[in-house]
């Protein structure tokens, strides 16, 4: 039914906004579909570790892309393109935003070329509404440190400058995708964010959504 | 050096050939490298394990040829390149072209986009020669058959007309990459095989290789 992706940097709040606004749109008895890039096929998730445990003996920028691209390729084909058909909402945590500001952005991969090469990995699959949580490097690293210890090792392996890099990727594609992608403040409460994602996303789901105000 | 690739269907002897000629040139002092697709990186290993244990999940076409295009990026990067440079020759037991023939021919992806993709995988790089080892389908099924067991289950699984469409796809990338490619008919001995590859492949180290005959 409808495709909705939550971008940011590590930090930015996707994943709890996500479950919240899962939640609401749940308890009023719509099927959502809660998954994530990468890993949300069983391939993903195998995908995902060499991705994780490459990092250590040197993986090369575009075979990172590639698997990341591979994952996507078969996380549309088996979980996302079937559950919107039978009219269920999807909710991923990242998919297309995040490997054009990461590995374009952030890894000197050619914008176009990305665009063009996930268009085949998708399918030709766009997201109807992306929830881009924005907020400073400094806040989303002061987040993280406070909930150490859970698996998020990576973001302490990568630069702040590199971060500032992907940010500004997000913001890039957020002018350049200004009719899809929604900027949200994500230094405002998960109650003030769900409040502002659950009214946008309904006016998505009738129809009555005309871009951002 | 010189990058060589061996191509052709399961049963062509590619290996065979690949092996015959490492000996000649090495046995010459000349440093030969030998690997494969996929599978050549360690990254390399772990795909050709998931791509082959994928097939009975359902593996969607496009998330194949992703995982072979990481592949080949990590090969290129990590192995080929490297060895290139300090003045190796290289030999392949399949590259780009398995991909142009099986991705495109074998399972209906479009040409262009995949040499686009090749294109970023490779890193621009392109075989200097390709011996295309050619033959009926039916002589290459009888030649697995006598040797089964040796883990060639994957033919099996995959109609004859399947395998004439790969050899279609084959001999169509030899016409259109005449320069490049030099197409044996490898119902021929593995001596011959082993004189004219030799042969042709001194005339490019030399630098007097002038496209086919």
């Amino acid at each position: 039914m409808v495709f909705v992706t939550f971008e940011g940097i590590d930090g930015s709040g996707k994943t709890s906004l996500m479950k919240a606004l899962a939640a609401r749109f749940s308890a009023q008895g719509q099927e959502v579909i809660l998954t994530r890039e990468p890993g949300g096929s069983s391939l993903g998730a195998r995908i995902r570790e060499m991705v994780l445990d490459a990092k250590t003996e040197g993986l090369d920028a575009r075979a990172e892309l590639f698997l990341f691209l591979a994952d996507r390729a078969q996380h549309v084909a088996t979980l996302i393109k079937p559950a919107l058909d039978r009219g269920s909402l999807v909710f991923s945590d990242r998919f297309a935003d995040s490997t054009f500001a990461y590995q374009g952005n952030g890894r000197g991969l050619e914008l176009e070329t990305l665009e063009t090469l996930n268009t085949v990995a998708a399918g030709g699959l766009a997201p109807d509404v992306t929830f881009l949580l924005d907020l400073p490097v400094s806040v989303a690293m002061a987040r993280i440190a406070a909930r150490k210890g859970e698996g998020e090792a990576r973001f302490d392996g990568l630069s702040v400058s590199f971060h500032e890099e992907v940010r500004r990727g997000f913001l890039t594609l957020a002018s350049r995708f200004s009719h899809r992608i929604r900027v949200l403040n994500a230094e405002k409460s998960l109650e003030d964010l769900s409040d502002e994602a659950e009214t946008l996303l309904v006016s998505v789901i009738r129809g009555t959504y005309a871009g951002r105000p």
